[in-house]
């Protein structure tokens, strides 16, 4: 039951690629239920029988079972219940706050679990040091959310149901620039020269980033347009800035 | 029927944004199908009048009918049989072989559709000449393909079903720098100075870029990696390239 799963801190991971990044990240494996008749690769009857010899409990189920504990369309017969990996806000910001550099990503309320995910992925990939996901974010502990990241999730720190213009001001006070990425309004990502410690945020996919954050950006950027469309990807647009920061 | 509609080189498009994207770039609207009972907002409104005054036919239908053509979850209510957007290559060549800058992307069996259509979406916002869709990859007249494009599809040339190795090795001939994507053995984007007129290829989520068509390229490139992560999405790291090509 996701419920008791919830009340009790815990979540289910799903797939081979996120156990072996759970375990590769010392995450305690609670429990751990596989489908004992499911076909799987040589590498991944090793994998789990590293899992069984670990985890709190095993448990053997029917496709069915697996099934209907997965949420993809074709499970590949094999969950495990772990501790959630969010935490909050305030147990990161000290640590943040003493960073002679700091590179920080927040996120305004993206809804779209596959762009959470994506981003924190990217985050990744580039060594930012944490993400801050907003209030009216696609939860983390999400299965899409998880998968999207693709392990990330357990290779930096990510801070949950995050108070953004609380968390974002007392960053401010202690000298850290909030950059915000807006379309109108806001000038171009290409004169940026990135202040040493600075935290981007990325906005909702309708609406943009929210007036009370914007309120607190030194800079409101915008990646300019050399074609058609609309907008860019929330995910799309969170890697080019990402990209512009490190390279 | 799916089988006719591609036999009569036609597909469905679904909501209103698409529509309204199709009608924008002067596509013939061949059907139009509605819920007439559907809840709408005032703008959907006057765009499904618009619509019906220049479609060859309408149909209206029950949100159950509307929902077995729709292949969301949640159906807007509104569906549209038009022309296949994608074109041969060999009528594009041509065409691509004239230009002094020329600004290309090639997608070697990129098989996720949301994957293609983003990256197609990011094409247009940066002002690409064009995409060439190679063999394997998912099809651009796919419903998830065609919305994830946000309407891109319809504003730059996509060649489909393009062979890339007899493609790009024609625009080598021509001069056109093949730049190929991979993760090893290959130099850093932060590098490169991007060539007038090129063609960068992305890769299969899974395999990469094919040997064949990384064998025609005059660089082989890749996003230096500052933190953890075994990759970065597909259409993220178009994404990245696209971005420091232009700004």
């Amino acid at each position: 039951m996701k419920k008791t799963r919830e009340s009790e801190g815990r979540f289910l991971i799903e797939g081979w690629h996120l156990l072996e990044e759970a375990l590769k990240s010392g995450r305690r494996l609670h429990a751990l239920i596989f489908d004992e008749a499911a076909r799987r690769e040589p590498e991944e009857g090793k994998l789990l029988a590293r899992c069984v010899s670990v985890a709190g409990e095993s448990f053997s189920g029917t496709s069915t079972q697996l099934g209907q504990l997965s949420d993809t369309k074709s499970s590949q017969g094999v969950v495990a219940l772990i501790d959630h990996v969010g935490v909050d806000a305030e147990s990161l910001l000290p640590v943040w706050r003493r960073k002679e550099t700091l590179r920080l990503l927040a996120l305004d309320a993206v809804a779209d679990p596959g762009n959470c995910g994506a981003i924190i992925r990217t985050c990744d990939w580039f060594g930012f040091d944490g993400v801050l996901l907003g209030t009216g974010c696609a939860e983390l502990e999400n299965g899409k959310t998880a998968r999207a990241t693709m392990g990330g999730l357990f290779h930096l720190p990510v801070a949950t149901r995050v108070d953004l213009p609380l968390a974002l001001g007392s960053l401010r006070e202690d000298g850290v620039s909030i950059l915000s990425t807006e379309l109108e309004g806001a000038e171009s990502l290409a004169g940026l020269v990135f202040p040493e410690r600075c935290a981007l945020v990325i906005g909702n996919e309708a609406r943009g980033v929210s007036s009370e954050v914007s309120a607190l950006a030194s800079a409101r950027l915008f990646v300019p347009c050399f074609g058609g469309g609309e907008s860019l990807n929330a995910a799309t647009a969170a890697a080019v800035f990402m990209a512009r920061w490190r390279l």
